[in-house]
């Protein structure tokens, strides 16, 4: 029998029509054309896709749940290919999200996973059982020292990660080899004052001429970080990157990530997939919309065993607030990275000490109290 | 006065929330952060976007066209950074589409276009003054002799261009430089005997190195053009392998296309600033649902004139049969590119004859007769 990828497609349509079109993204996604004009038996037999159930979701009769079952030989390794084959066409259409995909653990280890993973994450700033915290340095149009200084006062206030803006790329107003040196050494200089080792992490963007460029540049300056938006660099090229930099921590960035692909999916499992060592997003009740319930199926996904798959860390984003330390906690435990921007920055001349109240909240959380 | 970029996003939104909103969206894509603690006036007046014009789409009170000044020192001249900014987090939200972008004639020379263009692509085969026609060698998991095969009826036909179907990538099947090589001598023995320049496209996939590696291959055949997926590759390596290979031309298809980008924008527009040179789309009534109007709007966002870029070939695709080319080829006028896969697959043995059929219909077509 010829491997095959069981794929979940949530499809509205009515109880009539339900078989035909779920006959018809089969189709779409593997042979793309006639069937009765397909006159070779092995690629009827182990190339078209093949329904396998069609499951109406809850009560509504308007949506269903189809199952079909792709060949892996038309997926390979490659995970630009694994998008192309489970969604690309059938994307063009308004009447279906890529809801769910069973891998083996074979199937999943030939994309690679995270090279360093949670435990890695909390290696290189020896944190055990307890929340990571990020914050993000902004606004993009200052300059490399302007950038730098809110790095270092965040460095001050205590922070696990500090992150680029995804904004920020290889601009006039603070070129990425300045801009990453001045809040590299900014974040040094916080880190011997503190005793903490906080990482600073380059958001990474352009060819992947430039990622490996730019990721290059962060190793010369002793990063152990960076960050990479997978919907904007194409996944093949964070592949890539993560192959050739597996010293280096990959935080993924959700920017392009508006898709009909389900959050929990594109997020939790493929980034993670594709060697996300840290998955950010946007937790429920900020800037952005995600369901709790959407945020914690995400959250499974990236950090749920896989044999060969080191787990992703969720970082929970998007307009969170020292406030809601508590819940957010509470509600991941202490495998999450909470990530703090503007409300932080929101302190202005105060900025290493709202922080400092950040990491505090964090460490000092008794879960479930 | 600093560069900006004026971008609509239309936006669902009751009249009482859309000066809100749209402030949200300015800042979102922008600075990212609270306004009240940017201290930079510099910040303020030159990078942080500036909501111009707020319109009510036709009669409806709840959908609104919403025009935001983009600072362009934030963009330059990375066209993955372009998405990132137009519309990277905005994305995240599902009551809006970026509907369209009106870029000064310097702004859109800075990310390149197409390197030949609609006239390259005539030139490549030798036609003038009439449409263009093009089909798809199909299915995958068929080993490279049996692709081959197809595609030498198909050029017997007198085809202009024969591209790869987008689901071939480098597959134990037809591992990439065996299949492109079959193909590629079927065409030319065919091309031998009709003494027509079909031209055959092959996919390429995976990581710019991939995307580099095969297109090499593809020029040591002699070939003249590849096709690339640009949501799946990432646009910087788009543009990457437009600049690396000026001789190939770029054909752009649409998979994973389906995003809250309106699709004229995306393919006609982005896709030709990024280097394509024709963009493969599915033209109204078949397989996918674009409306004609957006189809026509499409053509003409690939065609329009642009001074320093050259226009891209409009390739509408997706379930046409030899049936409707009359009418539209009609619908586009003679600078079109007609692609027909699956309907004439269905010939099986009788490929050659009716591609035939389709390569007469389109050059003995009278407009508007």
């Amino acid at each position: 029998m010829a491997d095959r990828i069981a794929v979940t497609y949530r499809v509205r349509s009515t109880h009539k029509a339900i078989e035909a079109r779920a006959r018809t993204i089969a189709v779409e996604q593997s042979v793309e054309m006639p069937v009765e004009a397909i006159a070779d038996a092995t690629v009827l037999r182990d190339v078209m896709g093949a329904v396998q159930q069609i499951a109406p979701v809850d009560e509504s009769r308007d949506l269903f749940d189809v199952t079909i079952r792709l060949a892996a030989s038309t997926i390979g390794a490659d995970a630009g290919q694994l998008l192309n084959m489970l969604f690309g066409n059938t994307s063009l259409h308004d009447d279906v999200v890529l809801h769910d995909i069973a891998l083996t653990p074979a199937q999943a280890a030939s994309f690679g996973g995270p090279s360093l993973g949670i435990a890695g994450l909390r290696s290189l700033v020896g944190a055990a059982g307890r929340a990571l915290t990020c914050s993000a340095i902004k606004p993009q149009g200052l300059p490399p020292e302007g950038l730098a200084e809110i790095a270092e006062q965040m460095a001050l206030g205590g922070l696990d990660y500090i992150k680029d803006d995804h904004g920020l790329a290889d601009q006039g107003a603070a070129p990425f080899a300045a801009r990453v040196r001045a809040c590299a050494d900014a974040v040094r200089r916080a880190a011997a004052r503190t005793g903490y080792p906080t990482r600073y992490v380059p958001s990474l963007s352009g060819s992947l001429d430039a990622l490996r460029h730019q990721a290059g540049v962060a190793r010369d300056e002793g990063l152990r970080a960076v960050m990479v938006a997978p919907m904007i660099a194409g996944w093949s090229n964070v592949q890539a990157l993560r192959r050739d930099y597996p010293d280096l921590a990959v935080f993924a960035h959700p920017s392009m990530g508006g898709t009909a692909i389900r959050p929990a999916l594109l997020i939790g499992t493929f980034f993670r997939l594709l060697g996300a060592d840290a998955v950010i997003y946007p937790h429920h009740g900020g800037r952005f919309g995600y369901s709790l319930r959407e945020c914690a199926a995400l959250a499974q996904a990236a950090r749920s065993p896989i044999s060969g798959i080191a787990p992703a860390m969720p970082v929970a984003a998007g307009g969170m607030t020292l406030a809601r330390v508590p819940e957010i906690l509470d509600f991941y435990g202490p495998d999450v990275m909470l990530l703090i921007g503007g409300s932080l920055l929101a302190a202005g001349e105060r900025l290493a000490e709202a922080t400092e109240g950040f990491a505090r909240a964090v460490a000092e959380h008794r879960y479930g109290g």
